[in-house]
């Protein structure tokens, strides 16, 4: 563009701004030629671009113009490693480029509330700080080499079943502390180019023109200036969206919206300004997006070798005894290779999302280049493609198994589980696989068993049957190869669960009601997502959030912390104590332990993933604000941190928790106000008030039978009661001419004036 | 009186109207001596009359005039014997005559939604069903001696906690079927007098003005005509509480409210109609008490009886390992009795229903006279009245249970723990009394303990140890003895647990947020409530709902079930194969298998107390109604039944079900009607509808290049998507002159002519 912004706003006509405030077809918004705006080529993509082969086609079921196809989301949310992401976002910005892609349609981010969730395995985590950290990182990668993020799907879209007509139901500290907070953290921390609105509604209206979320929140608090598009055709009321401040609409042309703005603008139900405001956003979007200057793009081999590597960080090491793993192929003369995905890899979901790979690692041929010639490989498909049970298979793997030195097997949720637009019915394995696994292991003890899906899965039929569980995620193109690096030690594993394991799927927190009714969700768990709910509940889960097994260890020592200004300063000393190099993940949780209102056992505020040789070790140190210890109190409509004693706790898992500290921490204390309802125990709590009240009850006393008087068993009794009420109850004869509401109103004047 | 309601209401100055809408002092109503309108006395009372010696003074912490102690509502809510409960309504009816008490403010029938709740022992259960069947035998008991009955508290007031200024927030189809479902039942069977609203807000709105509330639901959908009044000081708004239906205020004189109602109907604020409605129902209520007959009292010694009785009914034996119980004389030569509540029992809890009992039984006494003078009684105090743990109590208590050849144990909640106004810290027992059982547990197998609270307790740190439980409740005057006769067997113990003790608190579905926040308390896990939870979350309690054990057993047998008309009968035949007389509590559940809305694993829709002899065999027969069936659908806000299979399930308790029929019911089925936002999945599911999306579709793709065909693979990903969204994503081309708005209204319009 060759005009500035205000410029351009003078010389475009009304309807030339209507128009540019929706698409120009599925992929493009519209340019306007005699301005010399150009259009923005935008595609899908959270963790690969699915650019279509055309501009007027969604193409979700058919194939697309390759692209490398990185880990997923809840893949490399496992990773716990910004600087991969950052890494991962710089190549997707490159190959965005080579690929005339000026927009890229990510990251999702949102909480991974219920297993069921059918496009879980585009989002990081149950959790928000660990999401928040990612998603930024990834962003600022992508957008350093000048491609624009759109940070989706804003918000509270958790799961599919009827989406584009149900309204989440989040209580606003819930929505605070949950499911806005990531958000919040990666507009703050990388200001992506573009948000998303999502499908659903949010308490009632939908998020494309919901003013609490978009302008309130996102505008207001946050101070967000870029531009936020619709999904497509998340669109309902186009007037309603526009004041909200959602700027664009997708897909378009949508002419009968371009006309309704117009009229809008003419009868006055929409002001100039505020399709101004929206204009001008998506003006300043195109003049970043043009502002893109080339830079080499590394070779296609690059983004794969990429590709592995992230797969490698991104796969947990479930359970290892009696370090089953790695395999050691000079100490074992044959191998067992059961199951289907062992040939043929799910290495993503369905969807939006899908990506063409450009090449795809198959586990078994990597398997047999790790193991090398010394090494008999055998294989057995193990279970169909469908549902059916073939003992056959079973019998095959069986004798395979048996007369191997040891078994791999390869399950997960079926192909057509995990989808966009479609929930899951069930995180157990196919009852083939189950099947296939007991039976293997009955033969064969020294079993592993590699699980690939996008959600957490329940393990209890079989887990305690084998030594050795990997879990590789949905993990793009380069899965397989990472995989056999793992099994063989190559790869040190340093994945961590981004999410809860449970034992069985009703442990869920969500499970009360999965679906909505009626056009209603109601997330009844409020802020106990995840391992959140586990904690309160005391639950124990199959495999915690934060676990994941290394083949070196790590001690955690000399833990410090201090309060500085109205901040924490954490640091402690970590060793690897094993024989390995490797990665460990440190996680730091707070919790509030005095707090009034409940507040969750412990909350991730910090994480970092450190590298360390064989005997190393490092003094780690974390900075926490006032933020890390504070909750969305909805009287105030404020984040509030109370005054008082905090656990910071350092561990391996959020359940291995290996130093903690007790701290107190001052920040301040709020004067209490005294209204109407205000209860005896807060009047009693105020020295002023407390005087004014007994004088006053000294008054009413003297008119009353049964007389109040303000010692231990009364006020033991009453003390919840509002002072307003216990005139109701006691003073009746001695309100002949005023009433309670008058007499209260007259001492909150006294407790002021005294003040 | 001697005039009719309609010559008073002409009568009546304004002003009078407006007065005998607030009671006269604390505990009547306002008479009107020009008239002849004689006053109203009330009083407390749950489980007795608590009547104070004067009726300017609220007594709660003093002592009252003496009265029957009857079982508090949660013991004899295990009774699970609704004649039970009117033959205790008709005793306190005439015991209520012979103090003048006119009408008495009872029953509680809030749900016992968490166990921490100050107020459960006066409530019945955690189920709606069994506390609705208790609560109106109870009420037609009281009422059949012409003394009028309080249904309290109108509603949703389920814990203490800051309950003056705290909101239940309860979604619409959980108040239907679980909050609102007792009181609805008991309108219908009982007919209250009066019906007493809480303290609470519902929904944001004071229970004593919520209009959805009492005049929507309580008014026009239940049809009740008799008097609302408030609880006590818990009107806030008098007029808009009139308007809503609140005729009452009490206590009185409120002399401020008084000319408020004449200023509003004055100013026109409140018609005099609405003032009348009012009025009129206050008369009728003074109608009804002064047209009762005194009858012939039986004496306080046959209350005393009968509270023993009563309390009998309620004692559930949860544990009886090798039939430790019940207590052979003859084979015993010395019982050691430990714990301070074996002398000094708790027999009910504290604030408004705490009754100055008549006489009190001391389990030491019967215990004493049951086990006769062959047998040595020792006793040890165990634990003192406070906190402290006193080692040498607990030694002294484990060298009388090694000296006696069995020991019972006393225990349960402290004296302070359970009260109105205050919820409970906790439902463990207090250490000193963990400790205490363990101790004697090491040195004495035969170790029975009895346990008494009016909430569940939690007895994981013990149970395990001892081969006998008791729970005793809060039993009343009568419990000494009655614990004592089903000790030595001479009463077979009954009683089944009306909640779920669970193995942890925080199993509990409340557990999440156990206070409101702001105001504002979130019953989050919505209908499932008590065993509804445990079911749904395959949670193991510690004793089930409907759980007691007998000293005889009992078969179920032939189950026979049918559909007649909309309803079902179920039949079946239960035998005593035991060898002594006993009872057996039969319990139905009914699970809705195929609803499209989540619901409840199970429910109970009846049940009966059956008395056979040894040997003795009865057909018991059950007829249900369609609303057995239903849920209650927001959508339609009204019950349905959804056609299709349940199942039938009768037992001993909710997790020892007998025996189970599948049955197909026909309650008719829902035309689709289609809206808007009607998803593609329901436009295939009516034949007519398709035809005309596919004509639509036809048209559509004829100006798209993204064409839409319906077939597997479109279906199977987009069923979900609004048609309406479907035009938005793949018709822009085409909806050149038409908003997707306009193109969907006219399909629907275009099906509803074809049908």
């Amino acid at each position: 563009m060759n005009k500035s912004i205000n410029e351009l706003l003078t010389e475009m006509t009304l309807s030339e701004k209507a128009s540019i405030c929706a698409g120009l077809n599925m992929w493009m918004t519209k340019g306007i030629e005699r301005l010399n705006i150009p259009p923005v080529h935008m595609y899908d993509g959270t963790n690969g671009i699915r650019k279509t082969n055309s501009d007027e086609e969604m193409g979700i079921t058919t194939e697309n113009v390759p692209a490398t196809c990185y880990p997923t989301g809840s893949a490399i949310g496992s990773s716990w490693n910004t600087d991969l992401l950052y890494e991962v976002g710089v190549a997707l910005g490159r190959e965005s480029k080579a690929m005339d892609v000026e927009l890229l349609l990510g990251p999702g981010v949102n909480m991974k509330r219920t297993p069921l969730g059918g496009r879980n395995f585009e989002y990081y985590s149950e959790d928000p700080c660990l999401t928040g950290e990612l998603g930024a990182s990834f962003i600022n990668g992508i957008q350093s080499e000048g491609v624009g993020a759109s940070l989706k799907h804003f918000a509270g879209n958790n799961q599919e079943f009827e989406k584009m007509v149900t309204s989440s139901e989040i209580d606003e500290r819930t929505l605070r502390e949950i499911y806005l907070s990531a958000f919040e953290r990666i507009i703050k921390k990388s200001d992506p180019w573009t948000v998303m609105c999502s499908y659903n509604l949010l308490n009632g209206t939908y998020t494309s023109e919901n003013e609490h979320l978009l302008n309130d929140i996102l505008r207001e608090e946050w101070g967000y200036e870029g531009v936020v598009l619709s999904d497509w055709t998340a669109v309902n009321d186009r007037i309603r969206g526009l004041k909200a401040g959602l700027d664009l609409e997708m897909p378009g042309p949508a002419h009968y919206n371009t006309k309704a703005i117009v009229e809008a603008i003419q009868n006055g139900a929409l002001s100039e300004e505020q399709l101004n405001r929206s204009v001008a956003r998506v003006l300043k979007l195109v003049e970043r997006v043009t502002s893109n200057q080339a830079t080499d793009s590394y070779g296609d081999q690059n983004y794969h070798a990429l590709a592995r590597k992230a797969a490698a960080e991104s796969i947990v090491l479930l359970k290892n005894e009696n370090a089953i793993l790695p395999l050691q192929p000079d100490s074992i003369s044959s191998i067992a290779v059961i199951g289907r995905f062992a040939k043929k890899p799910r290495i993503q979901g369905a969807g939006s999302a899908k990506v063409t790979p450009t090449r795809v690692d198959i586990p078994w041929d990597e398997i047999k280049e790790l193991a090398g010639a010394t090494v008999t490989l055998g294989y057995a498909e193990g279970y169909p493609e469908d549902d059916a049970i073939q003992e056959d298979l079973i019998k095959e793997s069986v004798s395979l198994a048996m007369n191997s030195d040891v078994a791999v097997l390869f399950v997960g949720q079926p192909e057509y589980a995990e989808s966009e637009m479609r929930d899951l019915k069930s995180i157990d394995l196919p009852e083939h696989q189950v099947k296939l696994i007991q039976a293997v292991a009955a033969v064969q003890p020294k079993c592993i068993v590699v699980t690939s899906s996008g959600s957490a899965l329940v393990m209890r039929p079989w887990v305690q049957l084998v030594p050795g569980v990997v879990h590789s995620w949905l993990s793009g193109q380069g899965m397989g190869r990472a995989i056999a690096e793992v099994l063989f030690g190559q790869e040190n594993p340093s994945g961590k669960l981004s999410e809860t394991f449970p034992v069985k799927l009703s442990d869920n927190p969500s499970h009360m009601r999965i679906r909505g009714e009626n056009g209603k969700l109601y997330y009844r768990e409020g802020l106990f997502v995840g391992y959140r709910y586990y904690d309160r509940k005391e639950l124990a889960p199959q495999f915690p959030f934060g676990h994941g097994l290394s083949y070196t260890s790590f001690s955690y020592t000399d833990l410090e912390v201090a309060q500085v200004e109205k901040g924490v300063t954490v640091s402690f000393q970590l060793k690897n104590t094993g024989k390995r190099k490797g990665k460990e993940v440190v996680q730091l949780y707070v919790h509030d332990e005095e707090c009034n209102w409940t507040r969750p056992e412990k909350e991730l505020k910090a994480f970092a993933k450190i590298k360390l040789e064989p005997g190393e070790k490092r003094r780690i140190v974390f900075e926490l604000e006032e933020r890390d210890f504070s909750y969305y109190n909805t009287k105030y409509n404020r984040w509030v941190a109370e005054s008082g004693f905090f656990q910071i706790a350092l561990g391996s898992s959020s359940r291995d928790i290996r130093i903690t500290e007790r701290l107190h921490c001052n920040f301040g204390k709020e004067e209490v106000t005294f209204h109407k309802f205000s209860l005896l125990s807060e009047w009693l709590s105020d020295s002023t008030a407390k005087k004014v009240l007994e004088e006053c009850l000294d008054e009413m006393n003297e008119h009353v039978t049964d007389k109040v008087y303000l010692n231990e068993e009364f006020v033991g009794f009453w003390e919840d009661f509002p002072v307003v009420k216990l005139f109701q109850m006691f003073g009746q004869n001695w309100m002949i001419d005023r009433s309670p509401d008058e007499v209260i109103q007259e001492l909150i004047e006294r407790v002021e004036k005294a003040r």
